[in-house]
């Protein structure tokens, strides 16, 4: 089942369909010389939208969960992918310890988990699964469904080098860390001046990085993208801005966010006219730094933002592991247009090193298609890809399903690119 | 459909197959740390043979044909690995040139060019089929079935590059040339002293290459990989030797070559006796340098080379493009105890760079457990592996599928390291 895009493609956004199925070649030829001279990230998601007239990023994930909703028919590219991803960066590792997210009673996430060490096991790694959470003082089993469970430790620090204890008080001394853990709370003491391998590396957490810094590299290679495909970069990229000096709950910096909205809006405005688009323009307030679809809110109104009752207010103030808010990015939103039976649907695309290994849907069943879709807790009901997104097929209309996920892989590797080049200065 | 295996395994090959799979992390370890002094072959298929008591690569293959007998769900596993094989070798190339053998009837042996050609663009790259055989002088299209065709086209040469007219006399200029034609018949002019890239090099060719040294590298890989497996390693290594100044013909040699068949019979039959194994031993006689299941012959008994009939010792004595045959391999024969519908069915992986991508079985209805499956012409059915070989399934018998083709793949690798020693030195 691939979902259904109720309006029709516009005709710029079938033209870059267009081009980017017929010179699969030349944009793959462009991707190799890109991946030359930036290294990947070891693993991301991204969140794309496609409203009909634009496609677009509009989160990038470098701790991804959610590899439980890909295609299991996709297995084994995910294990040649990560086995190539470990080759580089450590071909000598034996053992790794994978490091969650410290909520650790979140079946959905702890299934993903589940899936990322069978997916390291089949590439031939041995894993063992260490938590940072300070409460883990001992080894837990939790059963993720009849059939498995996963099993996780407390992690022990010797000198500058993390290990597990096995029963009979033999170490499990992993060479390389994996984190799963983005970090949202701070660097724990214990993972700061390791000398073991961490990957993604620290900088990669929310304590250093910046949505803005991601967009406004992203900008820059869509900027580059878009001279040798000839379009216009609006089509693959949503307008952003930064703004520092909030507090939401003083309600201070409230008037200059509302002024940068409406300026915003009318920027989009402008483009929808240019474009003959009537649907209604709307931004997305977003904590600079966070994610788990916290911090984040929608506004058709630059006004709304001085309405806010205290409850908004408050929501908006702080975001996962209870960090403050006082940078946000306001992002031009792009509507959903994509439905499974009826209900929008949002891609999220995988990668692994600089491959695409899949992706899922989320669908979600009770939200407006310019509502934010990854809201705390599982609110969606995932819908893996039915194909690869390695093979356009020349042959097909541009939005055969193997030729609309192929664009999807397209675009969600120009934002990875964007990644890359964050995690390189 | 996975074949039968006839015979129950020998507990020592269960032993083998138990820890393979069991031990899958040591053995992918292991194996990394060898692709990182050797070189994996661009491409190689290797043909195995599982005797229930013995599990061996018969022959390993540089120039791959066959392509289009493996499972099209693996195709994006096929894609993406040979991404990473362009990568390594030129991240540059954007156009390739891929060079077929040159009996450009056989249908089935199109229809393998035609899947390379669409591996190669699905993975981004543009490709045209150049001919360097001689007749052809003009653009050929053949039809390989009711929807698709293929191009051939003749290869100029300018200086020290090889290029391809446009009708509207642009050219084509490849970056780089695949070889899928082994040069039994020679390297001809056109491909020496190239300033192109040729993958795989020229060395990997018939003209320089000899099964005696390639199973004298496999002795080696055999050895380092039987110590930290703790097995014999016969269970996986096939007796062989070579012989020189052979002239079937004129019968040159026939004394010394019944000899050697017969020292070699009586090391198989104390192997056999140690083992409790009822099988007739037989080696079979390879010419040394060739392939296409030429100048390939099965004998039980020494004294049968002595009484070889006029047919006999002439189909002996040339291979593939009437190339003569003086030195030879004897190699133990290693019967098939596989079975699909009561037909032999004997094993062959596939593999790019250093990846497994599938393979399939050739199945045969007419021939025997200890014949050649691998005869001129089309005389087995492909049937495809169903599972991908990545993939241990340590809670399942090691006879389960998926283990069963890990462990092929496995094996399969080691002669890959063999011919990438082979091509280093």
């Amino acid at each position: 089942m691939i979902p259904i895009l109720k309006t029709d493609l516009s005709s710029e956004l079938l033209d870059l369909e267009n081009y980017i199925i017929n010179h699969s070649c030349d944009i793959e030829h462009w991707f190799r010389t890109q991946w030359l001279e930036y290294t990947a990230p070891f693993y991301a998601s991204v969140d794309l939208r496609n409203s009909g007239f634009k496609l677009t990023p509009v989160d990038t994930n470098l701790f991804p969960g959610g590899f439980n909703n890909l295609n299991p028919d996709f297995a084994p590219l995910t294990i040649q992918a990560i086995s190539i991803a470990i080759e580089k960066i450590c071909p000598d590792a034996r053992q790794v310890l994978l490091v969650p997210e410290n909520h650790t009673r979140n079946i959905f996430y702890l299934k993903n988990i589940f899936e990322l060490t069978e997916i390291l096991k089949n590439s031939g790694i041995e894993v063992r699964i260490g938590s940072i959470a300070p409460n883990i003082n001992e080894i837990q089993i939790i059963e993720i469904d009849e059939k498995n469970s996963i099993k996780i430790e407390p992690i022990h620090r010797e000198n500058d080098r993390l290990f597990l204890k096995n029963k009979d008080s033999t170490t499990f001394k992993p060479c390389a860390i994996i984190l799963n853990n983005d970090l949202s709370a701070g660097v724990p003491d214990k993972l700061n001046n390791l000398n073991q391998r961490i990957i993604p590396p620290l900088s990669a957490g929310w304590p250093t990085r910046r949505k803005s810094i991601h967009f406004s590299y992203y900008n820059q290679i869509v900027e580059e993208f878009s001279k040798f495909t000839k379009i216009d970069p609006w089509l693959i990229n949503p307008y952003f801005e930064k703004l520092n000096g909030l507090n939401f709950l003083e309600r201070e910096g409230e008037i200059q966010l509302a002024e940068h909205i409406e300026k915003l809006l009318i920027k989009i405005k402008k483009k929808y006219s240019q474009y003959n688009i009537s649907h209604e323009p709307y931004v997305v307030i977003k904590a600079d730094a966070g994610t788990y679809g916290m911090g984040i809110m929608t506004i058709k109104n630059s006004e709304d933002v001085l309405n806010l009752n205290r409850k908004m207010r408050k929501k908006m103030s702080v975001v996962k592991d209870g960090i403050k808010v006082t940078e946000v990015i306001i992002q031009e939103g792009v509507h959903t247009e994509e439905t499974v039976n009826d209900s929008v649907a949002e891609p999220v695309v995988y990668m692994i090193d600089h491959f695409v290994v899949g992706g899922f849907y989320r669908v979600h069943t009770n939200k407006e298609k310019d509502e934010n879709l990854n809201s705390p807790g599982m609110h969606f009901v995932p819908v893996s890809f039915e194909t690869s997104c390695l093979m356009p097929d020349q042959g097909r209309p541009c939005d055969d399903k193997a030729n609309r996920f192929y664009a999807y892989g397209v675009i969600a590797r120009l934002a990875l690119l964007a990644a890359a080049k964050e995690l390189k200065d």
